[in-house]
């Protein structure tokens, strides 16, 4: 038993370092491995698996809206970055610089894209003519740059990849509606895939991204009380397209700009599923994103019977995820690297079980064993993916509830957010001054004015002057 | 018909000007765009949708096999690349290189990766200890880049997307089984797929890739008699290995070096698509790849009840790939668009069609119109679209045994380089001079040692020495 145990006792307690949690999760699943380029991960196996089923699912729920995968260059040639004022100073302090390409000095040195609105503009202005060339709703999935000082796999390197949609279209009414629809869509995502409830709404000019008329974003509370921005999505209005002349000419002939979108989801989301699933035995994988959604470990497998057994378990299950842990580990062992691993289903199958034409059936989410007909197992297996996605959804959503609180006076909210873990609601005046002056002094940020307002007071909780918004407020990752 | 006409008439003739022709259809199928990035370029949905088709098959087959996916960070240190002396040769002229990160310049400049076996050995050094982790059957879908001087769409760019398989065995036995075994996936997937024959044979020592003890590759004829390197398949014995100290504990408990691959296919495989089985309408495309492979096209669609029969066989096709074009343009118009963007089947329907309840099938391939009874079109178009398939593999079979001829001696030799296009097949004495002297007085490459060997003669055609190998030339993209 001891020897079983070493997997587990090698993670920390969450409740005793969450960061280091976090850490060794990462690394004892087995999701990603450092390299010699600082800042930057080896996606491994069991990680890189996560990644593909977000992006087959997400994928699938853009092309159901009429989105067109594209790709465009990786390289974004400096004139072409500072084109927009407001996108250029919130890019070029962490851009990755080529300037020399083979032997020789580049004429103009390229930026490796951190984003792509420039080189879309770009494209869009050659692309588009004529009102029947609109919409264009375009995305593609790359990766990207950001030379970040400080990293942490998954929620923070300086090579990460992502999807980045582009709209263009011909009036605002229309951009406006596709960046709602986008934030919908990445929240219903979110929910029906992560089990990963989200707050919707809107940025704060501060917060709001480099050249952007209006930031939407989701928001999840991670399970130390800390936020993730999950998800954003921007409406451009008309300014990139008049610093990049993307027009076109309209049903009455006229020349016109379009309006732009942008929005884009990370590999953060994998960050974002281990810290609001995992528990101190590891990750904790939602169904319908587990490479593998049931580990079949054989009991006493050197017994004739049992291996063939556990293979034919496997291809009744053959519609779902599924794998024999065949190797010659000890069973206790191959339980704790399935939990360590999140794998949501475990079936044991041993002599005694055999005879008896039945198996036992773990649950990764709550520990829960029950017992399973052989013949019932297909079914059975089906129902419990679902419920222990329900599950976990319910699970998460009560935890985002219980540490959501409501401040009206200063001294409330600064005792919540010193003492308390999770969202604070208060209200707020609607001024920058005012919002920076609320994490100088306590650290908390806003989240997101979201789309569900309430009127908690009429006075903004930090200045006492008239409220305009309510907010979510937090510490964030 | 003079405005239905100009679409084609935009198009140079394959026999005028190949590559003109090339471009041309680059463009107007609407496949790519040029960017302000020179020598990068945008995949256009229409471009973009074939490669995915290509990725998702060809992954499917990968893992078919047993190879996971993963992702390594785009950047390489410079002291990395060079820690093999062959290979650091061969790439380093030919990079792009990141001194800047941020507003610091770096203390190590990184390259953009040109390809990946240095960081896969730099992971695989920390991340393989025994045996009981062998083999590594990893592959990552990635963007690369090689500072090319001259480029063309698909076939050369300095930015393009490709897939590379890397891997690592315990003994040398397993390693060439591996790299003959991809080899065989990436040419029946040619075949299979691509509806494209192709060559497979092995590299001589001028040409295999550097640092690779050996290099397989498949060699596919374009319709202009050149040939193209289709895919490589490497084995690098324990080279690498050596310089990177991979090495793992045997069963026996000694430590050994493990045996590695690498082997990839990119976007060229679309240029080859488009030289193999275009004509001077535009593209044809082979419908496994096809994005759309059945366009419906209404006739008289004003007509009451035309667009409501279009949709419902549209409903019909719902296990293909098929739309309707219902905009408003002229069906002439609409017929010369759906050729040059290669979709392999054009449903016609009219009023006249409704009322006898059946409509026109047209093929891209060879333009036969097949008049269809509506309630076999289901089963009908299954059916052509293989037909399709098979037909233009053949058609392109043909043509590369047409163009593939054999000469014994120089005079022999050298006549039918100049003066015929395609493949020869001549004896070699394995001496890099002498191939190098072939190349240099005619502009032959060797393209590939078959592994169908012939004994054409007993000597070389060049030298007159003792032949050792049967080689096919030609000129190559």
């Amino acid at each position: 038993m001891a020897n079983d145990k070493k997997l587990v006792e090698q993670i920390t307690s969450m409740e005793e370092d969450f960061a280091q949690w976090y850490t060794d999760v990462v690394v004892k699943a087995d999701l990603i491995d450092y390299t010699s380029v600082k800042g930057c991960m080896v996606l491994k196996p069991a990680g890189y698996a996560i990644w593909e089923l977000i992006q087959r699912q997400l994928d699938d729920r853009f092309k159901a809206t009429g989105v067109e995968n594209v790709y465009l260059p990786m390289f974004i040639p400096e004139s072409l970055l500072q084109k927009e004022k407001d996108h250029v100073e919130g890019f070029a302090p962490e851009v990755a610089w080529v300037t020399h390409g083979g032997l020789n000095e580049l004429q103009e040195r390229m930026c490796v894209r951190p984003t792509s609105e420039t080189l879309f503009c770009d494209f869009y202005a050659n692309d588009i003519h004529s009102y029947r060339d609109l919409p264009r709703v375009y995305n593609q999935w790359c990766s990207v740059v950001r030379w970040e000082k400080e990293t942490r796999p998954f929620l923070r390197s300086r090579e990460f990849l992502w999807q980045e949609g582009h709209t263009a279209h011909a009036t605002a009414e229309e951009a406006e509606e596709r960046t709602v629809q986008m934030l919908n869509v990445y929240a219903d995502f979110c929910e029906q895939v992560l089990a990963m409830p989200v707050v919707k709404g809107q940025k704060t000019e501060k917060e709001k991204f480099a050249g952007a008329k209006a930031t939407y974003t989701i928001e999840a509370l991670m399970h130390d009380g800390k936020a993730l921005q999950s998800g954003t999505s921007h409406n451009f209005g008309d300014g990139f397209a008049k610093a990049f002349g993307v027009q076109y000419t309209s049903k009455d002939n006229k020349l016109e700009y379009v309006h732009q979108t942008s929005w884009g989801m990370t590999t953060r989301l994998i960050g974002a599923v281990i810290m609001v699933h995992g528990d101190n035995s590891g990750l904790v994988l939602p169904p319908r994103v587990a490479p593998t959604q049931v580990m079949i470990v054989p009991i006493m497998q050197k017994k004739e019977g049992v291996l063939d057994k556990a293979y034919e378990l496997k291809d009744m299950l053959s519609n779902f995820r599924v794998k024999v842990d065949d190797s010659d580990k000890s069973p206790g062992w191959k339980f704790s690297e399935q939990e360590m691993r999140g794998i949501p289903l475990r079936v044991e199958i041993g002599p005694r079980d055999i005879e008896a034409g039945k198996c036992m059936v773990v649950r990764r989410d709550n520990g829960e064993k029950i017992e399973v007909a052989i013949d019932e197992l297909q079914t059975k297996v089906g129902e419990l993916l679902d419920t222990i996605h329900n599950d976990m959804y319910n699970k998460a959503l009560a935890h985002r509830e219980e540490n959501t609180r409501v401040a009206i006076t200063w001294p409330e909210f600064k005792d919540t957010i010193e003492n308390k873990p999770g969202f604070v609601k208060a209200m707020w005046c609607g001024e920058t001054e005012c919002e920076e002056a609320i994490k100088d002094e306590t650290g908390a940020s806003t989240r997101c004015m979201p789309f569900a307002q309430e009127t908690l007071s009429d006075v903004c909780v930090h200045c006492g002057k008239p409220a305009k918004k309510m907010v979510y407020f937090g510490r964030a990752y």
